[in-house]
């Protein structure tokens, strides 16, 4: 959201027309999946409804690292590196990794590292321009994907996970 | 997507540069719902994995329903007629009433009906201007809105509902 509790897309000071709209739609999803999360226990963030599902804390962590990726594959050129593979790699793949490492933290801890990444993406954005979003680079199969379309991707990303996560809470605050 | 399989957020012929970019994002969405739901047989576009379960049916006309809501409202400046509502009524509000009345469909059904409202809202999309894109309402509570806003809400709304159809076709392809 672009003014306060107006659901605008459009311009936002500190960034170039198109870069603005973008980020005018990635706060709004941001705010609507910390709603979809907000006042979760610990329990309620662990629940898990079947062998195969995700946490919400998982699914939380999976959206921040996925940021991450995309942080490093557009500001950088460059893939994660092995550190950030270590700190992420179990939120990338989620799965029983993810079912056994991410677990047992309050909902604040979910939510910071949301923050600090999201943080990181904003400055950078600041600092470039609706040129560098139609730049284009292609993947090994030929297809041509740009700047723009990355940066859509991850907040279509976290829509697609936050309507798994209101799923889940749905269950998961009923079944205690 | 704005040229065959590349994915590029940009101009799309027959619309203006901020509604082509609404564009690129909204076919890639439609895209990528279209891929989640590829192949599946009536038994598994009705599959409901517990008492409150939508079906994929259910949330595949939930989709085309509230784009029908949304051409009312920003093409025309009104709510659905009697007519609409009874057509589309069950699966705007989902629950009870969608998993009674939503079944027993192939999905070429589902998918037809989709193509059927896409259709209209690419037509009245390539009739309009960036203009009207930043034209702004005003809900009861002062809250302001604009077109701009309401379209992506739509695509936003259709990845949400996206990631629970992947997260029940996993479930309704291994329980049968």
């Amino acid at each position: 959201m672009s003014e306060g509790d107006n659901l605008l897309i459009g311009d936002i000071p500190g960034f170039t027309p198109q870069i603005g709209r973008l980020v005018s739609m990635m706060n709004h999803v941001r705010s609507t999946t910390l709603a979809a999360v907000a006042d979760l226990t610990v329990d309620q963030l662990d629940y898990l409804c079947d062998a195969q599902s995700n946490s919400i804390g998982g699914l939380l962590t999976h959206i921040a690292a996925t940021e991450v990726g995309y942080q490093a594959a557009t500001f950088d050129s460059r893939d994660l590196s092995t550190e950030e593979k270590q700190e992420w790699g179990a939120a990338l793949e989620l799965g029983e990794k993810a079912r056994r490492e991410i677990r047992g933290h309050e909902l604040d801890y979910y939510v910071s590292r949301l923050k600090q990444v999201r943080a990181n993406t904003l400055t950078e954005l600041g600092r470039r321009d609706d040129q560098w979003l139609d730049e284009q680079t292609s993947f090994g199969s030929g297809q041509r994907v740009n700047n723009h379309f990355k940066w859509f991707h991850v907040f279509g990303h976290e829509l697609n996970h936050r309507g798994q996560i209101r799923w889940l809470r749905r269950r998961a605050t009923t079944s205690s």
